[in-house]
């Protein structure tokens, strides 16, 4: 009898989810769903590469395709194919604009795009349009208008879209998700999260190694520095979003069944590239001239329709070690990564933390406890496993990926909202609610399943 | 040669103190400057009482007058002095008025008041124009309209007005504003600072004992349940301010060549307060339908006019191990108080952070190292001797204190003013200039000295 109930209790939990989740509906391709998934590449830098080497690591990539204007990374990418015993894709890459020619190909399912910031909409949208399912790097849109094109692209082509964000599955934030989802937290009330990385010497090298010393950017740079610093010189935002919101958001059910509302900005002065300009390049250097618009540290503190609260920091041209900052804060808890710490109501001693190990260790996700050994040494910890297997298994049955073109643009919408608040001195930006009201039935995501 | 220049430069420097320094002109009294200073409380609760055992311990006070309601309370306070050596002052307290009687005492130099919020400005601003040397405890006001009547009534008096803020002595805090001070952190960008403290068991108790377990409040209620809760249940806005933000505004100046220019604030849902009601009371316990007002964490952001910010936080209601969360971060490096970890460039190792023992030890601030050991067990880890002896020694002298009207003003200004934004999903608030523009030659306070 007990059996029998669990049986139906599952068995209409199942068909309740395949009838209403979003996503679930497969639409029509050129061919029926391929064992393997052929992937291309548009940008293979550093970032670029590192997903690539993921994608080679999996017997159900094909990659059929790379297209870079760097001849240079294109030949590192040919290398990486060769000695992975991969046969040798297709490379575009004679012009600015030959991803296009790339995103021709009848035999191309989907696109992993990690280039400079201003071309992810742009080759996003293109890649969409041609029908593909299209991974892209954080973040995704540079404007207002570039998120609402993301998720417009996506409803009208039927396409989908992943945030290729990362953070989302490092081994302590999935844990930390399981906990919430566990409620251990109880309702969750206050969250903190942000980039906190000094990016100094990122954002400026001496245009022969990424990470050199020197004071150079835009065309005299290198890597990043060609591309990153520019943002920092003229605009006054939160530049960099997702790696802290992306989590937070996530645990929050941001966009299934809640939503960011308001936010509101401040930013400090401006004084780090210019000093280490300076102190790197002398007074004299042309660089020491230049007035650079973004503050060193940008405060955010969003609204949810739920009613909680998350303070978002970008701080990337201070001397300081690195830190996202989480901070998960319950009715019955809190959690805070730096520190490594924990508090949990009857559970831990009254007024003292725990150190949190014992608990991660505890609440380990699924996909963990089972790839964690595989994942390791996919790059940053693990987390790179993660986010390809998560695209590649939802694209290989053309599902809705666990970040979606509505949690793009949400997440990527804080830069051009920051940097209008900011210039106001606070002044509170409504968020638009890219699901047009949908938000409030969109079913919250599944972050504990085991397959995509 | 290099001696004469020396003292030259110290002369002047000593010289221009003199004449320029606000506070430094003394003012009439109605007797010459005692030896002892003949000290009056307003107020023998348990903070009270805290500093009465603070001043009795002082060869330079004489505790002349003690004021409560509570007939209980001033017979503690009579044993107290008792049990000190010390001669019994004289006692008031018949009605809630009777501290004007008090006030009207020709041999009463000063005045500590430590009542509930809602006296503070109104005993602060009549012993002010009772000409005696005001000390009030923390926050000073509770409305804009108040935070005006310290500033005026202390200019129309000519009397001094000290804020008993005890965490600008904490010796963390003095040896970190000692590194501020040697430029250490390089010039200053963004702080963090709050009131992190799980009240619930102050604010709710059996009426009986002060932490007691029970859900009564107000009349029913014991110590400060008896008033503080009804701000919590009328008032959303950061409650508490001067903790967190009183050692930040000293750090940054304000209102000594700084000032607060704006202030964005928002709320989270209102959840800890009915939750413990429910849990220790039951469901159907009269208090367990309340509709409490004060959101569970309350987050402020302050930008500055040398173009800082500082993030404020207010979480009374929700389980969490106490902390006042201080973060210093400049252009050369931070300081964290959570973890106790610091990070100086040049100095630390790159991108790892340092243990801040040994930073705070090098910097141990003149007055922890010569009076320490006297401070230690005087309340609150020493931080209590030293707000008496800085309140004591300006009160003999009658010169300005450490903490003055108008740091009192525009530190408590941050609860009406969080009140007002947060009403308004963090529309941005303007501090008023409660300097009248003298902010701008307003002379940086002597921290760092080791006599008032």
């Amino acid at each position: 009898m007990e059996n029998r109930r669990n049986f139906i209790k599952k068995s209409s939990i199942y068909g309740l989810g395949l009838s209403v989740a979003p996503g679930m509906v497969f639409k029509k391709r050129d061919k029926k769903v391929t064992e393997k998934l052929r992937l291309g590449f548009i940008g293979v830098g550093l970032r670029g590469t590192n997903h690539l080497h993921n994608a080679l690591s999996r017997s159900d990539v094909e990659v059929v395709a790379v297209c870079d204007v760097d001849p240079n990374r294109l030949s590192i990418a040919g290398k990486m194919m060769e000695e992975a015993g991969h046969k040798l894709a297709k490379t575009f890459g004679k012009d600015e604009l030959d991803y296009l020619r790339m995103l021709e190909m009848k035999d191309l399912d989907a696109v992993i795009i990690s280039t400079p910031w201003l071309w992810h909409t742009r080759m996003a949208t293109d890649a969409m349009k041609a029908g593909k399912y299209t991974g892209v790097e954080v973040s995704a849109a540079n404007t207002m208008e570039e998120c609402w094109d993301l998720v417009k692209t996506h409803e009208r082509t039927g396409s989908h879209l992943m945030l290729l964000e990362n953070v989302c599955f490092r081994r302590d934030i999935m844990a930390v998700m399981n906990m919430v989802r566990q409620g251990i937290f109880g309702e969750l009330l206050h969250m903190r999260c942000g980039y906190q990385h000094d990016l100094r010497f990122v954002k400026l090298n001496d245009g022969k190694t990424p990470y050199g010393l020197g004071v150079e950017f835009g065309d005299k740079g290198i890597s990043e520095s060609k591309w990153r610093t520019r943002h920092s010189l003229k605009r006054n935002a939160d530049l960099y979003p997702t790696h802290g919101v992306g989590p937070v958001a996530t645990m929050l059910d941001i966009n299934r069944g809640n939503r960011f509302m308001t936010i509101t900005s401040h930013a400090t002065k401006t004084r780090g590239l210019h000093n280490y300009i300076v102190r790197h390049g002398g007074t004299h250097h042309p660089n020491a001239s230049l007035k650079f618009k973004l503050g060193d540290i940008v405060t955010s503190t969003i609204e949810t329709a739920n009613g909680e609260t998350i303070i978002v920091t970008h701080d990337t041209n201070s001397p300081r070690p690195y830190s996202l900052g989480f901070r998960v804060q319950g009715t019955k808890g809190i959690w805070e990564v730096d520190g490594h710490r924990i508090y949990i109501e009857d559970q831990s001693k009254p007024h003292h933390w725990d150190q949190d190990d014992s608990w991660l260790d505890r609440f380990d996700h699924p996909l963990w406890k089972k790839y964690g050994a595989q994942a390791t040494g996919a790059g940053h910890g693990g987390m790179d496993y993660f986010v390809m297997k998560a695209f590649v298994e939802s694209a290989l049955q053309n599902i809705a990926p666990p970040i979606d073109a509505y949690d793009a643009a949400a997440w990527s919408a804080i830069t051009p909202l920051s940097e209008r608040s900011i210039e106001h001195h606070g002044m509170p930006m409504d968020f638009p609610d890219f699901t047009k009201g949908r938000w409030i039935k969109r079913d919250r995501y599944d972050w504990l399943k085991d397959r995509y």
